[in-house]
């Protein structure tokens, strides 16, 4: 041990986030304790405050130090449409993206049989509630493209069949940027079946 | 804005980390604002307890929660010989290799003329006075195989002549494991020129 117990701890911890190993983290620690007014206050400062401050919004599901959060709360999104996402991760993305302009449902993970996750266990039936409410006219299912995710959106489009909804899912196709040598069967097939009309 | 300021301050401070982008930035805020107990919680008290304990060695110039260090204080050390090292992350790198068991000394950097990096700003007089006890019989200059750690290991070289000392160097030859034919030149020739007798 070439360094006290609160180096080690730090080091430890730090490891245990995902992009960090051992190697990194022993580097990002000796970082945050080399400047420790202009890097680590700041940081242990900004735990607390996330920590005091960060709930699960009653609404959606998003994590945010407002509740409702800052999406549920903004009067300039579509009223009318929610996105259901699997995790709070993918509602960052499609914000990041400025994919759409409505509000979300987490819905706290996928149906995955093999790992245990049934129904129960996903916030489906706030989802089928939200959908009821008749300012509710569409349900986009942005879940992602493997079994898992497209299990949940069949399962959750039957229990939206009562609902006075349109339930749609992503497109699939080629990404942009892609370049079709590399790309798998199962997505050119889906491309050339939804090809669109040029121009 | 899909997260409240404190996530994305969070995001912020976590992206300056040494081997975190803002991807991996946002991915390590939301592992912790998700494990609000498990991970965000010991890791706030961590970075606190390291901000509340640790100090720079005022013998060595290492980073540690007692002052002198852990390596400093300890009885087993080879009390003959300073491992002279540019930065702390050096020194960590030769405790886990368990290299050497003697004690250290930090300089904070190389000479280096180009970043305005003169002798006065490295802890080479400290150095000159602690090789002058007569305890000390060897100084191991364990500085980086570059231009300027070089320099840096000559230029201390010549000011530790007056003291009773062997000045060595660490070894030039093929790493562990290396394979001869992704070696670099220089690496070469010195692993030639310093043969060892087999068996």
């Amino acid at each position: 041990m070439s360094a006290g117990p609160e180096i080690e701890r730090l080091i430890q911890l730090l490891a245990k986030l995902p992009g960090l190993g051992p190697r990194s983290a022993r580097r990002a620690a000796l970082h945050l304790v080399k400047r420790r007014d202009l890097v680590m206050a700041p940081l242990a400062a900004a735990l607390q405050a996330a920590m005091d401050t960060i709930t699960v919004c009653r609404v959606c599901g998003n994590l945010d130090s407002t509740n409702p959060c800052t999406v549920c709360s903004d009067p300039r999104r579509d009223p009318s449409t929610i996105v259901v996402v699997a995790d709070v991760a993918d509602l960052w993305a499609l914000e990041r993206a400025k994919a759409v302009n409505a509000r979300y449902h987490v819905l706290g993970g996928t149906l995955s049989p093999l790992d245990g996750v049934g129904p129960d266990d996903l916030a489906i039936a706030s989802l089928v509630t939200r959908a009821h409410d008749p300012a509710i006219t569409e349900v986009i299912l942005a879940l992602d493209a493997t079994v898992d995710g497209q299990t949940t959106a069949h399962y959750v489009t039957e229990l939206l069949a009562d609902a006075q909804v349109k339930v749609t899912g992503l497109a699939h196709g080629v990404p942009v940027g892609g370049e079709l040598d590399y790309l798998d069967e199962g997505t050119l097939t889906q491309a050339i079946r939804s090809r669109t009309t040029m121009g």
